[in-house]
């Protein structure tokens, strides 16, 4: 499979080791701007592109909306950022390619949601609570992977509320609340922990990163099916 | 509710106890010889009954096979031993009254399988291996519900065996060892542990039993539904 | 061993059934007022007290402080609540009698601040963050014990603070934030957990108690030792 | 510092990269024969050495021996293999020059081993059980650390015997056994549990190794610290 990567930030940096070590090639990199020195043969959006199969794209909104606009070739889209409009302009071009899109491309992540999906109305008698762990440097909490989950619950039980921060308080847990904890420390690549506790047991599920690697293998995993698909707008529950 | 217990072992006692808790009565206690003192009335098997709305029996099969054959209550079996027989016997009367089994009747466990049921086909890439607890007591090993869990990842992925020791060997892993572990210290309850672990990446499912009353609250749960249901053989999959 | 219970309540009433099974006897029970029907003959605190080798005492600071002024007998002490005055009271007692006192006599929990103390000097390098779980019915909040292990590690790391909250923080963490995670669900009897992230690995420690008893047993352990001692007052640091 | 590498397989490759990102240099590469391409210059282990302040040996016997005859510099060890043969002519050159021996270098790894050594006697009464994870391409069981684990615990109970299958037993645990697990699947990196069990509690010590730059970190570290030394044989314990 002959790659072409839109932008060459840290994680197509991974796409492109990864997928030659997996036996793919990369055939360049899109970029916006001129100037830079790459390891591979770069290509101004605007101009003419190499030859390829597919395109992985883990860049910037300013990058991938041209991409999406002008591409012939088949899209694992990953940006994050401006979404609605990102997802609107893929499902322009979905009549004509197969376009794949997903804000997180571990395949991991998606399956441990569609788990909670499964195990919500289950455990309907069992109070949630959600624990997130990353990096000292992470800024943002809680995690966009933790709010997804959220989301994913709420649709299901939907009188539930977050609560950040219990400490001081002085009530009992009522059946509404979703207790979301945020650890952060050192370099934990990313855990996430859905707690269900019953009377006398609790079910816990856990899903943990250990490398930034299961977002490039992710997205490759998906070029490999998307390359061979009849047009149109995939997710990870489509594909 | 009225409920007439089939024996009167540890577990049936919580189960009258938390039944009492619960609001229900003990109408009292079917056995198969006379003699002991009991804390209800107690009624031998093969003579007359008292009045109940339904029969929970965690006994033993020299109890519980007359239990089924004689009865004219819904029934809750959670009886281990003779499990053929039992469910054989079971089905006779299904035709005129609500019979429920489950060898176990915690419904966390119950739900745990349901769980690894739906997550095993779609982790067809990882590695599965199973860890369970229990107290320095406990005599047989693996639990019966580790085996149980086992026999449902079997299901769907047909080729696996199981490995109880691994110190010693010198191979990789292959794709169709489920490694099994045993752990036994203090008083502890009852763990398992399903982990599914993929490319830099592990799901990990637990479930951790707190006290012994998940079986005995199990089975008034079960009861209170069966009663009003239609003749007919019920598991957890059908209730 | 004859127990003096002081008060009955919900963990005296444990101590007394496993103090038993442990084949010591309760002599009887010091109580403030007549007129409650207790299992064991009761006693007033100002009035004769029966022949015993050792009291154990779980009540309240009112029942509590007579007791202390009036033993003649070695004395477990758990009350909370007026802690100063309770220990400056033991103390004068100290001189005659072997006296007991800690705020939580789980002998784990106890291990566990003592791990603790001796693996933060060492992970120096590493951030420290605290969680703990708990029951739904619990109203305060953190736990007394997390507030024991935070007091602990600060005793060793005096620039830290506690961080209750990261949601909408956008910030990455500093060294001296000790994050504290508050989970709430179900039954869970309680579980502290002290983690220690670096660059790359992670320790932690972990305590989960499985029900109360650990507290009544926690206090016959410390009986069975303290009545051989000599006159002086104790702690399981001292013991 | 300038450190001198002796060896270039994927750990030293490793220490060389994270090496300068800590602002060292890599003077060149001691090896053994000629021949193979390296990105840094390299030295016949018997012929002249370039100028450095320190060497960081992650290699094997038969170049690890040669250069610790002839080294004039100080020495961080980490080669294993011929343990007892390393140690001694370590130790002979221990009386000119500061030498470092460890065959695990990650900090994290040996803190927890101090720990475990700490906790031992105060936990006297619990049972103790092993689990160690690791990948699915990992071919020996259990892992070098676990071994040494035990080897910790074994000094100071010394009646214990390891216990590495208990599938198909019938007899309850008895004080002396240290169940060993040993758990394989994917690309774990490593993870050792060590479990305390007592009467209604537990506390788990869990190291968790996020990447194999643990061990290039680690020699990083000793040789930042070993260059400041007077000569001596030094291990973690002494550094």
């Amino acid at each position: 499979m002959k790659i072409l990567l839109a932008g060459y930030g840290a994680t197509n940096a991974r796409v492109a080791k990864l997928a030659e070590e997996r036996g793919h090639s990369i055939s360049g990199i899109l970029v916006g701007r001129e100037g830079k020195d790459y390891p591979y043969p770069s290509f101004m959006v605007d101009h003419d592109w190499p030859e390829a199969d597919v395109i992985i794209d883990f860049s910037h909104p300013e990058l991938s909306l041209p991409v999406i606009k002008r591409t012939q070739l088949p899209l694992v889209m990953a940006t994050t950022g401006q979404k609605e409009e990102i997802i609107q302009t893929l499902n322009v071009r979905a009549s004509e390619l197969p376009v794949f899109f997903s804000a997180n491309m571990s395949y991991g992540v998606h399956i441990l949601t569609e788990i909670i999906k499964y195990s919500v109305p289950l455990l309907h008698n069992f109070d949630i609570e959600l624990t997130e762990k990353h990096h000292r440097k992470k800024v943002d909490a809680p995690s966009g992977t933790l709010v997804k989950l959220y989301d994913a619950i709420k649709e299901q039980r939907n009188k539930i509320h977050p609560v950040y921060n219990r400490s001081d308080q002085h009530a009992a847990r009522t059946d509404d609340e979703v207790g979301i904890s945020v650890i952060r420390g050192g370099t934990i690549v990313g855990e996430h922990e859905v707690l269900f506790a019953g009377h006398d047991e609790t079910i816990q599920i856990i899903h943990r990163a250990q490398s930034k690697d299961i977002f490039a293998n992710g997205s490759i995993d998906v070029a490999e099916q998307l390359i061979s698909k009849n047009p149109g707008f995939y997710t990870f529950d489509t594909l």
